[in-house]
């Protein structure tokens, strides 16, 4: 017996095609923690630095007030609900400062932060080197991976296979 | 006074326009440290992901026997003196299995290496995660823009001009 999901499933964790193949391709898993392990080999050591921008270019900028699915509403409530008016106006500056500088746009895990927490890293990550701000923002789209991938899971989407090896 | 070149030589250092548009708003410079000194400042800390990709994508793969320009063949000259037919196989070989892994062909600088230790160095990085590899040929083209930027200040293209300032 095993946990299967198709590519398009994969590809809703984050949106890189060859990660969504490759974690296709490896399932079956045996439980959540399998594809988690599976998950992260293939995000940090599969997927190349083009995979890396498609994913990151699949996510709307942080408190955007632009049409979000439910999902990122839901991922991102604790920010909602503790943005002031001026907070919001000073998030749409700083990714718009942060988004010239490194060519992709702020990712990070928003579940369970208040928009102070937010702002204050975005501030603080903008004068990072690109390459260092390149793998932290790996780092927070692995998060966000092991977030969905918990939802896949638990989802009722999913669908054991008898594993005929 | 001071040494100034124009956006199109810039880039004849690296592909990246972002690296040659930045050098030609920080010109004229005093002499060739100076220079140096803004260049490395700029391609490690302005020039973002895609433009570093962009002046990957400008290198013709190492050892290959596709029309290339005299300089990239100077510069790899130590490597074809030393290169065997099986190690040109071998080389192409492991040229294409690094691109496949990483999304952008194999950069070393070449000036002065033999081809063992090229190979020797191709198979090793080979085995690097994507992010380590990236930082890696960040630094391997940095010491290619170290050698053109000192080509450019000794070829009779050098322009002196008054500053004005």
């Amino acid at each position: 017996m095993g946990f299967h999901f198709t590519e398009t499933e994969f590809q809703s964790c984050t949106g890189s095609k060859r990660f969504a193949r490759l974690m296709a391709a490896a399932a079956p898993f045996n439980d959540y923690q399998q594809a988690l392990l599976a998950a992260k080999d293939i995000w940090l050591n599969k997927v190349d630095v083009s995979g890396w921008l498609e994913s990151f270019a699949t996510h709307p900028e942080i408190g955007t007030n632009k049409l979000i699915s439910q999902r990122c509403k839901d991922e991102q409530k604790a920010a909602f609900e503790t943005a002031t008016d001026s907070a919001m106006e000073e998030l749409l500056e700083w990714n718009s400062r942060y988004k010239d500088k490194f060519g992709f746009i702020f990712l990070i895990c928003a579940s369970g932060r208040g928009m102070p927490e937010i702002l204050d890293q975005l501030k603080k990550r903008f004068q990072n080197r690109p390459i260092v701000e390149l793998e932290i923002a790996i780092g927070e789209e692995m998060k966000i991976i092991e977030l969905r991938l918990a939802s896949l899971f638990e989802d009722n989407r999913v669908e054991k296979l008898k594993d005929v090896s």
